[in-house]
C-alpha cells in the first residue's frame, strides 16, 4: 500500500517556509508517498482538515518554494491534555506514515508531545523561525532573510534619512525575547553608510535617560539622519516592555508592539525631531530579499527532514552546525526535539558590544554568512567627505 | 567660457530622484556644461555649499541612477523674503547658467519664485514626489516606485496573513492629503490573493462606527487574514487627523503618523485581534522596488530638463501627459511653474468606490502602468477553495 505523510505548520510563517515544504514534497515525490498537508497546523491536524498534494506539478512545486506565508495554513493553539489522544487517532485512523511539523520553539514542543503518542507515525520537526531562537542548531531557516531584509531596509532608511531634516528615525524590529533579528540590522554598515547607529536588543536592559544620552551623542559624532534600531521586545530594568500591543497569543505570552512610536515620543517630548518606523510582518514574507543561502539552507532541512522519516526515525529535527565562518560550511545533524523543545535561544554576551548599543565582530562573523549574496550597492556623492 | 549648472533637491526623496539628477547630468556631460550640486537644497544654494561633479565618471552617473535617498542632500525649508535677493546674489556671483530644482509642491513655488529673481539663471524644476499630488502633470516620477512598493508590499502581507490567526492588519501609508499611494496597494489584488481587503483615504471622511461596521462586515466575507491599507492623513469629519506625530515640517504643516496603530486599538478595544504595521520611509527607498517605468521617466524628465534650460527655457517644468492607457504612453510637455506652484492634487471621485474604502477600475487602468513590470508571482495551494 503506498505510504502516507501528512506536513503542518505552526506559529509565524517565514519568507522560506515554504521551501522547507517544497523540500519535504520533492523526496516524498522521489519516493512515491501520498503527499498531504494539514491545513492550519495542529488544530488542522486535531480536526482532520486534509488537503492532498498530488495534483502539484513539478511547475507548482517551484513556485510554491519561492512563495512566502505559510503555504499550509498555521496556527497558534496550543494542544490541550485531552488533544493528544485525538491527535493520535487521528494519526492512526488516515494512516499516516510520516508526520512532519514545521515551527518554532513552541511548535518543537507540540511536535515533541505528538512523537511520544503518535503510535507508528514516524513524528520529524522542521525547524523553522525567524527570531533564531531555536536552541541547539546553529541557526534556523528563515532568520538569514528576515535578517536579510532588516539590513537592507536599515541600510537604504540610512540613504534616505542621511541629508534630512528628520534628526532621528526609530525603526521597530521583530524578536520578542531574542535580539538577533535588531542585531542583524549592524549587516547594514559599509564605510560610507554608517546606519544603524544605535541598536537596542532586548537582552539589555532598556533605560530611558541612557537612551536620551546615546542619541545626543550619536548626533554629536553623526550630525543628522540618525537611524535607531530597535527590538519590539525591549524591557526595563524591573522586566517591562516599553510597549506592548494589547495582544495575548495562543500561547499565552504577551505580545509587544509600538515600541519604535514610544521612543520616538521620548525623543520628541525632549524636543528631538524624530520620527518611527514599523515594517513588522514585511520583514518575514519579502520575497525580493530572499538569502539565497537561507532558501537553500530551508529546502535541504524539509528533503533532509523527509529522508530521516524514511529512514525510520522519529521524535528528532534537522538542526545546522557550523563548520567554518569563512568560507562558510555547515553540516545537517539531528537532534532530539526533547532537548530544543521550549528553550529558547536569545544572544551571548560575545556578539552584543560593551556599550549594549551595538553588536561586536563575533556576531559579524557569525551572521554575515546567512543573509545570502552581497548586499545592494550605492554610489554616494562623497560631498560630505569634501 | 564653459557654461555652469546647478543641481538641488528639495522634500522627501525618492526611489528615482538620482534618476534625474544622473538625467540632467548626462546631457550636461554631452554639452560641456560644468556640473555642481548645492548640498541640502535650497538652503545648500543660500549658503553657497557647492560641490563639483567634475570628476564623476560614466560608472558612477550609472550607479548614482540606481541609488534611492536625496544623493545631493535635501532640505524643508521655505525662503523667507529676505532670502531671494540672497539667492540671487549666489546664483550671479557663482556665474550659474542653468539651475535646477528637484522636488513637489512646495519646491516648485519656491523654483517659481527663484526663477523671477534670477537674473540671467534659466531656472528649471524637476517634479518629483511620491505624494503624486503635483497638479498638471499625469502623475510624477518618484510615484510609480513608492506604489510598486505599495502594491507587492500588501500583497506580501495578504500572504502572510491569509491563514494565520491574526484577524486584522492595518498598514499605514504615506500620502498626507492625497491618497494615490494608499491607492496604489489596491494594485496588490489578483485573483486568489484579495488583500487590501479594505482601502482608507485622506479624500474620504473616517468615521470610526462605519469602520467597525467595514471591517466586520470583512471577516464575514473573507475569513480571517483582513489587511487594512490606510493613509497616514485619514482624517474625521471634524478634519482632525486621526493620529499625528507631533512633528510640525519647516513649511508649517502638521505631521501625521500612528494612525494605523490607533485602528488597531479601535480594533482591539472591540474585541478584534488585530496588529498594525508602518513601513513608511521604506516604501521610497527601496532599490529593488524600483519601477522600470518610473526610473525611465524620471530619468528622461531630467534629460528634458537640462535640454529645456539649455534652449533658454525658465520658470518652467517637465511634466507628463497621458497619450493612452493601454498601450501605456505618455508625452513630455512644459508647464508653467505658476500654473503648478504650490498647487494640490488629491484623487478625484471617479476614482473612489462609492463605498469609500476602494478604488475603481478608473484607477486601476490610470496607475496600473505606472508600478512597471508585472508584479511577482505566487503559488498558493488551493485548500481554502477545495
Amino acid at each position: 500500500m503506498k505510504k502516507r505523510m501528512l506536513f503542518a505548520q505552526g506559529g509565524g510563517p517565514t519568507a522560506v517556509i515554504n521551501a522547507s515544504l517544497a523540500g519535504v514534497l520533492s523526496e516524498a515525490r522521489r519516493a512515491g508517498v501520498e503527499p498531504m498537508i494539514a491545513v492550519g497546523g495542529i488544530e488542522g491536524v486535531l480536526g482532520g482538515r486534509f488537503f492532498s498534494l498530488e495534483g502539484m506539478t513539478e511547475f507548482d512545486l517551484a513556485a510554491l518554494r519561492d512563495t512566502p506565508g505559510a503555504g499550509a495554513g498555521s496556527c497558534r493553539y496550543k494542544l490541550t491534555e485531552a488533544d493528544y489522544p485525538q491527535v493520535a487517532a487521528v494519526l492512526r485512523d488516515r494512516r499516516i506514515d510520516y508526520f512532519f511539523y514545521n515551527g518554532g520553539n513552541d511548535s518543537m514542543d507540540t511536535c515533541h508531545k505528538v512523537s511520544r503518542i503518535a503510535g507508528d507515525t514516524r513524528v520529524v520537526g522542521v525547524a523553522k523561525t525567524i527570531d533564531n531562537d531555536l536552541d541547539l542548531t546553529d541557526h534556523c531557516p528563515g532568520f538569514g532573510s528576515a535578517a536579510r531584509y532588516n539590513a537592507v531596509t536599515v541600510r537604504e532608511l540610512g540613504l534616505d534619512v542621511r541629508s534630512l531634516p528628520i534628526h532621528v528615525v526609530v525603526v521597530e524590529l521583530m524578536g520578542r525575547n531574542a535580539g538577533w533579528l535588531t542585531a542583524a540590522a549592524a549587516l547594514a554598515r559599509d564605510e560610507n553608510l554608517r546606519a544603524p547607529h544605535l541598536v537596542y536588543l532586548p537582552e539589555v536592559v532598556f533605560d530611558e535617560e541612557r537612551f536620551l544620552d546615546d542619541v545626543r551623542a550619536a548626533q554629536k559624532t553623526f550630525g543628522t539622519g540618525i537611524v535607531v534600531a530597535v527590538s519590539e521586545g525591549i524591557r526595563d530594568a524591573d522586566g517591562h516592555p516599553v510597549a506592548e500591543s494589547g495582544l495575548v497569543d495562543g500561547f499565552g505570552h504577551r505580545v509587544p508592539g509600538g515600541t519604535a512610536q514610544a521612543l520616538s515620543n521620548i525623543l520628541l517630548r525632549s524636543g528631538i525631531r524624530s520620527r518611527s518606523e514599523k515594517p513588522g510582518l514585511a520583514a518575514r514574507c519579502s520575497k525580493l530579499l530572499v538569502s539565497d543561502v537561507d532558501r537553500l539552507e530551508a529546502f535541504e532541512s524539509g528533503r533532509r527532514s523527509f529522508l530521516a522519516a524514511a529512514d525510520g526515525q522519529s521524535g528528532m529535527m534537522i538542526g545546522l552546525r557550523r563548520v567554518t565562518d569563512d568560507p562558510y560550511e555547515i553540516a545537517y545533524d539531528d537532534f532530539d526535539l526533547e532537548a530544543v523543545a521550549g528553550r529558547e535561544k536569545t544572544m551571548p554576551k560575545e556578539m552584543i558590544a560593551a556599550s549594549g548599543t551595538d553588536v561586536t565582530e563575533t556576531f559579524d562573523r557569525y551572521a554575515r554568512p546567512l543573509i545570502g549574496a552581497t548586499l545592494p550597492s550605492y554610489y554616494t556623492i562623497p560631498y560630505d567627505r569634501a
